[in-house]
């Protein structure tokens, strides 16, 4: 299958390496600089590169749109005269509500379009940190659309396996936006929040453990990507803070309290919840 | 150099397991149970194992204490009588300033005691898990005390390069358990706060990505263990809570005021400090 992939950066390029040694793809590469094409075409990720989509976009039967959610609906109906008739495209962007309608109608009627979201970023950007293993056993998202033919799901479902993706699961927007605001969202910003507020203290390296290092590690954010995520589920994310904040409140009364046993309970409630899953 | 290490759980096995290889030393083992010591000769982790002080103590020239905070004191008091004449003590508590007092009151007069916090716990307990990997390049912090020999300190500096630690630190009481308060005693505030919130949300591990994954791992607390760190040490802790939350502040207040520029430079911030550490 002839696959287009728009956007070679840490996504892109990851999905481009995981395709590349599967016959049953010949994988472009359409992206926004020279430099960026040629690299991915001497690293044997695209057999075909081009800044140019009018030289990509109408050979391909699959269309990987990996852009920012800002940029999404302008290249859909920028290039919509480009699109192959029957063409499949889809997107990767981590959050949907905003989108899902924008994007159904920029996109040509005469292609289908599979909104997903593999969870497989990385706090690295660029096409040089892009490998297959990231993606490896990782959470993949469908949310279909109103329209989308049972051909065009399997078909993405088909890529997401031979990605090497572990477990897919079809959500409906709010579905999505909402649990993505609590385990992505949040995530990022309990990180944020926690680095910031070492700003003044001590040897912070020399004190590290792996705790300190498994909520840091994404602290070195993208920061116009996901101001862009934020900015589109601010609503749910705000609520998930909200969420965090009365459960960390009760930790922090049982310490004013001085009531340990207040606190074994919080504990062993965590660690039945995360021992369940 | 014969070396008794009281109570091989996580940590205490862990110690055990990284001397193991080493002919420098000749390792006991003291326990509360009889199948601890009898596991722990099996797997040759020990040389000997027991579970009464006298038949362990009198012989030993480095006795490394692996104690819960709490019986810490206990031990030392109880067991004064059968420790060495010129042994070097230790101990592994991840909290200090309670407990240098108590300790250099309780040891017996002719045995230095050493403070130390090897960063190197697992949220998994007991002896099974123990493994001599979990030390390798692990952070080790030194917390002299008054009248602590040299010969001591390099001794216990020995041990921990011999285990495979990675960067040795030294510092006060006071630096260690503000220190501890903010790295690791607010990673698990926060792990298990984010745990408990999910308890209503659906579909968390499909929705689950690394950075989900890099904060949970340590919710499934041991709950006894920690209530007495975070009560030991609750003013700090206390006060790292407020720091974070004061930066989670920061954020939800950009999102409120749907301002994506304050939310960059928050993002900045995190990244730059996260990339000079």
């Amino acid at each position: 299958m002839k696959t287009a992939v728009v956007g070679l950066g840490i996504v892109g390029g990851s999905i481009a390496l995981g395709l590349k040694e599967n016959p049953d793809y010949t994988v472009f590469g359409l992206t926004r600089s020279e430099s960026t094409a040629e690299y991915a075409l001497s690293a044997g990720m695209i057999s075909k590169g081009s800044t140019r989509p009018e030289e990509i976009l109408p050979e391909a039967e699959l269309v990987i749109i990996c852009l920012y959610p800002d940029a999404m609906e302008s290249f859909v109906r920028e290039n919509a005269a480009f699109f192959r008739p029957g063409a499949v495209l889809m997107d990767v962007t981590g959050i949907k509500r905003g989108i899902v309608p924008q994007i159904l109608a920029a996109k040509p009627p005469q292609c289908d379009f599979v909104f997903t979201h593999p969870m497989a970023g990385r706090e690295s950007r660029g096409i040089k940190f892009a490998s297959a293993d990231v993606l490896k056993g990782a959470n993949f998202l469908i949310v279909p659309a109103e329209g989308n033919r049972p051909e065009s799901l399997a078909l993405v479902e088909k890529l997401a396996k031979d990605c090497g993706f572990g477990k897919i699961t079809r959500l409906s927007p709010e579905e999505h936006d909402r649990g993505i605001a609590f385990t992505s969202q949040l995530s990022h910003v309990i990180a944020v929040a926690l680095v910031n507020a070492s700003r003044n203290e001590a040897k912070v390296e020399a004190l590290s453990g792996d705790s300190y290092r498994g909520i840091t590690r994404i602290a070195s954010i993208n920061e116009d990507l996901w101001a862009e995520l934020f900015m589109g589920n601010r609503e749910y994310l705000l609520e998930m803070i909200a969420l965090f904040e009365a459960e960390v409140d009760k930790i922090k009364l049982r310490l004013e309290e001085s009531d340990p046993e207040g606190l074994k309970e919080l504990f062993r409630s965590s660690a039945r919840i995360k021992n369940t899953l």
